[in-house]
């Protein structure tokens, strides 16, 4: 007999019929013998529909009375899923976050989880209960109602799987599970039966995004073991877990576990710029503090005691980046300015590359091979990062897939 | 420097506009100097929507879950009203049930209010806030969301009033006080500018329905000044209190503050029972158990050793009740059960009978002179009421209302 924490979003109980079918489900696993605690969302539209509301009480509307107003969202699904369990004789009860309670920090609209007590969920489910919790809202040390932010229920859900010490928590979402590679680009991308957290750190920052990245986190930092599965579609979905549990046994896991992409990216070069101390921080300081997130980073020393600049930052950033740019350049002396928002980084992810070398050759050969041009190379120890003209991208992301063999 | 608890229903927030005019209405209080509370109601339609969906999930909706579900309803009203104050510089903070805490019993759906803690309430007002509290909601001594079932936020208002030692109690509705008598009948009634809580109580039961009763109740238990006013018209509204504040003060109040009436009655009569100690018992007890609430009982001994029993019920309960009587009258050998449909009360009430005699007589005069026949009548302190054939209706109470002056 398990403990699970199963967690559906705002898709999955988006309406009567789709709250039912997630009952339904519930129920399944409860006959199957299983004890179930489910963390869900607002019904989906209910926030934006709120939010609207509440832009009509006040042009910048009170974060405290927000989080008040929107954790309303989850406070109905909860009443009317246990609603539905009771119908189907699965005995089910509902918990808001300050129930549980599920204790925070004080900050509005992004709340941070401080401490979950599990006493009360696990007396329910001893008494054979399924007990459904809000996701995203918890209560402040002040007592007052705060939210963890959008997709929190994500968080929710992990930090509820942590607290209660449960056996697995699966997050139920529109897709099946984590692919090597976006099935839109590379119809062979295949299901990926398991991933490691830190795998899919890299592969939901890069725009695989299925799972929220602080859920990961939680998850990694707890050592529970996650599932990404479909709502509507049966099947084992993904498991996320920590990367020993493969060490020994996996002699078969591939090197590289998937192919992340992000065509949100622009490119800013600022060349010629005289080579002395600091110069790094005299460029992009000025860039990171107008709250422009900058992404990779290169620096070439040329031969004429100058030196040239490359960093890439969100496309919508661009304008704002490059005006700070020009500026920075005439202040310093630097000969031109440069950008290109026609550009894509694309990712390889997988944590064999600790042990293997060779993969970045084949990466490059790959490429080489199919006349794409490398403007940037970043790497981390799992990850090897490049930036590519725009149009190159499905070219790219196929030609990978293919010579890493991960639609075998 | 008053403390004032206003209380607005659904029909007052009923959507965007009627909350930005309840808004400017506190602010408008707020900026007279008055220290003000508010309690709020779900906005209209909000509770239906919500119960239409529990009915899809459950057949018969927990009632533990349809607290939790509904008392979403007036948390959205909190929230975007607490907004909207604060648009218009008028600094204010929401309370929901649970954080004030006002703590019930643990009967869902009609809780009863056990205690409030009005501390945290009061030092915000003394901060300069406006606090603007759920009605209807309140937290049950196991933690559960309790609601005070429908109505409930009038209660909530006056029970804060109590708590806080409020200066007054304003319930706005949608109509601008309490009337002589209802105006569609006799465009002549006259607002009341005061009423006792004992006046008041007679004329809501009766059907004069502005406030619940249970807030008169309550109201008059803790001597809770209570004003019924219009959200939408100015005006002074109709003020209840204590019988004692006009005692010595007000020589001029009138005998009878209004007349009340109710078309929701029918009659039953069994007559030729054998008149025999216990038989009240033996009729009345069966109809009771069946959970048919009886109103006016009146027996008549005949001299032939029978007795004739007539008593009123609901209209809705009138077939119900016919049956179990039919079945009595058989079992008792009474000769024969009667029933009709086509009657309705007419109540007159007024503080001013205690001390007054000839009111009944005034009253029977009055509906001689106009041949209404009285079919059955009833008194208490503080009323009389008749029984009479339901076409009479109108002209019973034109008659009444004119000669009792309640138009001058």
């Amino acid at each position: 007999m398990a403990l699970i924490v199963q967690k559906f979003g705002g898709t999955s109980v988006g309406n009567v019929e789709r709250i039912q079918h997630v009952a339904t489900q519930v129920a399944k696993a409860v006959k199957a013998g299983d004890q179930v605690v489910v963390a869900v969302s607002a019904m989906s539209g209910e926030t934006n529909r709120l939010t609207a509301l509440a832009k009509e009480m006040q042009k910048r509307p009170s974060k405290r009375e927000m989080d008040v107003l929107l954790t309303t969202g989850e406070q109905v699904t909860i009443a009317l899923l246990s609603m539905a369990l009771q119908e189907r004789d699965c005995p089910a009860i509902s918990y808001t976050g300050w129930q549980v309670p599920i204790t925070t920090d004080n900050v509005h609209s992004k709340a941070r989880i401080e401490h979950i007590d599990g006493e009360k969920i696990l007396q329910q489910v001893a008494d054979g209960k399924v007990v459904v919790v809000a996701g995203f809202q918890g209560i402040g040390m002040d007592g007052d109602i705060t939210t963890l932010g959008r997709g929190g229920s994500d968080t929710t859900a992990v930090a509820l799987a942590a607290a209660l010490n449960a056996d697995e928590c699966q997050i139920y979402t529109d897709v099946d599970g984590v692919y090597t590679t976006d099935p839109r680009v590379v119809p062979e991308a295949k299901r990926l039966d398991t991933v490691t957290y830190d795998e899919m750190l890299e592969l939901a920052s890069l725009g695989a995004k299925v799972l929220q990245i602080r859920s990961v986190e939680f998850a990694s930092k707890y050592n529970v073991p996650l599932r990404v599965l479909s709502s509507m579609k049966e099947g084992g979905g993904t498991l996320i877990t920590a990367e020993d549990k493969f060490k020994d046994s996996d002699m078969e896991k591939p090197l590289i576990s998937g192919i992340a992409f992000s065509r949100d990216e622009a490119k800013l070069m600022i060349l010629g710029v005289p080579d002395k101390p600091g110069m790094a921080y005299q460029i992009l300081g000025p860039v990171s503090d107008a709250n422009i997130e900058i992404d990779m980073i290169i620096q070439n020393q040329g031969v004429d005691g100058t030196t040239d600049f490359t960093f890439t930052v969100g496309r919508a950033d661009m304008e704002a980046a490059l005006e700070i740019l020009q500026s920075t350049a005439s202040h310093l002396g630097a000969r031109e300015v440069v950008s290109d928002d026609t550009i894509v980084k694309i990712s390889m992810v997988g944590v064999g590359m600790k042990s293997h070398s060779g993969i970045a050759s084949t990466m490059f050969k790959t490429l080489a091979d199919n006349n794409i041009n490398i403007q940037m190379i970043g790497t981390t120890e799992i990850k090897i990062s490049v930036v590519i003209d725009e149009p190159c991208l499905e070219l790219a992301v196929q030609s990978l897939h293919e010579a890493f063999e991960l639609d075998k």
